[in-house]
């Protein structure tokens, strides 16, 4: 008995090829087969049609590099200009937008900013029209289709509904966001949890091929995290899964920003360590609402440097941190507990006191085989991973809009 | 293009009849193909191949009950003695064997006081051999087929590589058990956790279809948990995940059965409560080492009577639950939490403190639309769930032997 329809199975490997041309870059028609386990009369299809669409273009011939024997084959990638996508993470007193080609590449990205706490949901609606219609303004021209828009926001929002629940950025609560966007701009709204963008990032590096289960956890003003289990973001059943920041290390402890006490934020995000340190070291000057980078740096040194205050304060920190990874572990049990964000500046002052607590706190045995590991900050992954689930999440469409 | 084989999609079709004939009973061949999405002809020519294979039988006209207009519908049923499989319960201090049929029905079942903590692994494995050749030898008569073997073990399992990591009940670890006596029994033996064999039996509940992630809450000797994800036991990287009864309650807190301080398990379990109770109160005697259930029937009375010790008792072990029950909420973000298991009998003692420490933890948009509930443990979900899973299991096994 034959199965009545293969469109699907056109369509998902139409998507494959797509996709793989935004990992890998230009890739000749064979290895694409190859890549995706599509035959060479698939792939040859495939491609005729994207071409056609010009959604894919081939390499010029004069960039090849003929390192071998024979004819050097040709290449086929994506037409950057095809389609973009804007990426705006929304975080405490700042909003950055960024525009993504079809390739996935960063074209533009701005920074503003902006007193997000004092902002009603209206006022952040209609400031993010204004952004977001300024830069289609400028940056768009070049381009076919505006083909999404992706909103990274700190804090737990609801990708489903399209609301963000609670971010500690915003000083309103339950704002559905993306209706309106979509509304105004005629094309797909997703709505992310920062951290998510940024476990997206990391779950398509190669480093991290052997972790498909993978919690990432997010240092800074607040504390974030993402789970990844075999490869996806867990959301939990309302999108409020993950939040490790707000996991107790001590009952009844530290003044939470949530409002709560003894969470681990209270004790190792930069609000916290600023906090502890304000009143007995010399820092740098700075908005004590918001600890600056150059405030931060400075208290890293002095524990670093082996300050009695500061040090004390990152072995708290760490403790705290390390207890909260233990539960991480014990409830969890990833591969890998990838540790980044800003906030990682402070991890080798936090580090000895962190992995003594996961000591203190649990048997070997559910310590098991996880790797506990930083990252280095050196670029701000929110708004790349941001840029590539819009794309992913739009691509389905893109194709329609041509075919 | 037609696709080459539809092999895979007639088994899977198979495998959901007798499925669906396992959790409802005898149906109608009309109802299995609209509760399965397959075409009557498709229905028609499935159970006339499990017929001739005397895995299903029709039911007896006689009693039908024909409420209706028109013929009563002839219903086809698993035949029960096409298959059984046995699930062992390893527990401290006992081991249960009960003896399944292919329609998932109890048979027979054994208890059996045996000093686990003094076994070594070679003890073990000679002891489930003994215990299961002589079930085997009584009941297994009537049966076609011993199809499988489910161990349901208190502790962290490995179920890929069949090896008990570490269990309370045992005081070696990481034994492989598996392999030796699938040989010895020439069946598939599946090591699983006690808790997600509970759980197996609670997702499948129509009580609990509407939360496909479900948290739940093994209160006994020990703590123990299965969360399922979209209705999936979640196992994470290597067996261990869900070991709520080691997350923390408070750094250098009461020390735990496991050698750490301040788990979960170190406060609300029997052993935690009974240690906390025994040199204060009057409790019936019993064997100091592992607490009876006459002694924690005694000891949750007078704390429901006002005892105040014993309600001081409750209140505390209430907290250090709560607490641990937010953590499972920011991290998990589950539908419902359900707590259950013989320690259940304290939770009407525990819930006002559970329910304050959850409030005290989390800001609501944390709490978000989780329910947490207790459900009574009239009987032991172990070894059903067990059973449920050997034959899901095993169930291709048995077409292929028959086929």
């Amino acid at each position: 008995m034959a199965l009545p329809s293969t469109d699907t199975s056109r369509l998902d490997n139409t998507l494959a090829v797509i996709r793989t041309l935004r990992d890998q870059g230009p890739v000749a028609r064979t290895d694409l087969g190859k890549l995706n386990g599509i035959s060479s009369a698939t792939v040859t299809s495939i491609s005729a049609e994207l071409l056609q669409q010009k959604l894919i273009r081939e390499r010029p011939p004069e960039t090849l590099r003929a390192n071998g024997r024979g004819r050097p084959k040709t290449l086929i990638e994506l037409a950057p200009n095809a389609a973009c996508v804007v990426c705006i993470k929304l975080s405490i007193n700042e909003i950055q937008l960024v525009v993504g080609d079809f390739s996935g590449q960063v074209r533009h990205s701005e920074h503003h900013a902006v007193p997000t706490l004092t902002l009603s949901a209206d006022d952040l609606e209609a400031l993010l029209e204004e952004k977001i219609s300024a830069v289609c303004a400028q940056q768009l021209n070049g381009f076919q289709r505006l083909a999404g828009i992706c909103l990274a926001v700190q804090g737990v929002v609801s990708s489903q509904s399209g609301a963000i629940i609670w971010s500690p950025a915003l000083s309103f609560r339950n704002a559905p966001i993306s209706a309106r966007l979509a509304e105004r701009f005629h094309c797909s709204v997703l709505l992310e949890n920062d951290a998510n963008c940024i476990a997206r990032v990391l779950a398509t590096h190669p480093d991290y091929a052997d972790c498909p289960n993978l919690a990432v956890i997010m240092l800074g003003y607040g504390i974030g995290m993402s789970v990844l289990i075999n490869g996806v973001p867990f959301l939990g059943a309302n999108g409020s899964a993950a939040e490790f920041g707000h996991s107790k290390y001590q009952p009844e402890g530290a003044l939470c920003a949530c409002g709560r006490r003894g969470c681990i934020e209270a004790y190792a995000s930069d609000y916290a360590l600023y906090r502890a340190a304000v009143d007995h070291l010399a820092l740098p000057s700075g908005d004590s609402a918001h600890p600056s980078e150059e405030q931060m740096q400075a208290l890293t040194q002095l524990a670093l440097q082996g300050n009695p205050i500061a040090k004390r304060i990152y072995a708290e920190a760490g403790r705290a941190l390390g207890y909260g990874i233990a539960n991480v572990l014990a409830l969890f049990n990833p591969d890998l507990v990838l540790i980044t964000g800003s906030g990682v500046r402070g991890f080798d002052a936090m580090q000895p006191a962190l992995r003594s607590a996961i000591d203190d706190a649990l048997v070997a045995e559910l310590m098991g085989t996880t790797r506990i590991e930083s990252c280095a900050w050196d670029r701000d992954m929110t708004c790349m991973g941001g840029i590539a689930m819009a794309l992913h999440a739009t691509d389905a469409e893109t194709l329609l809009a041509r075919s």
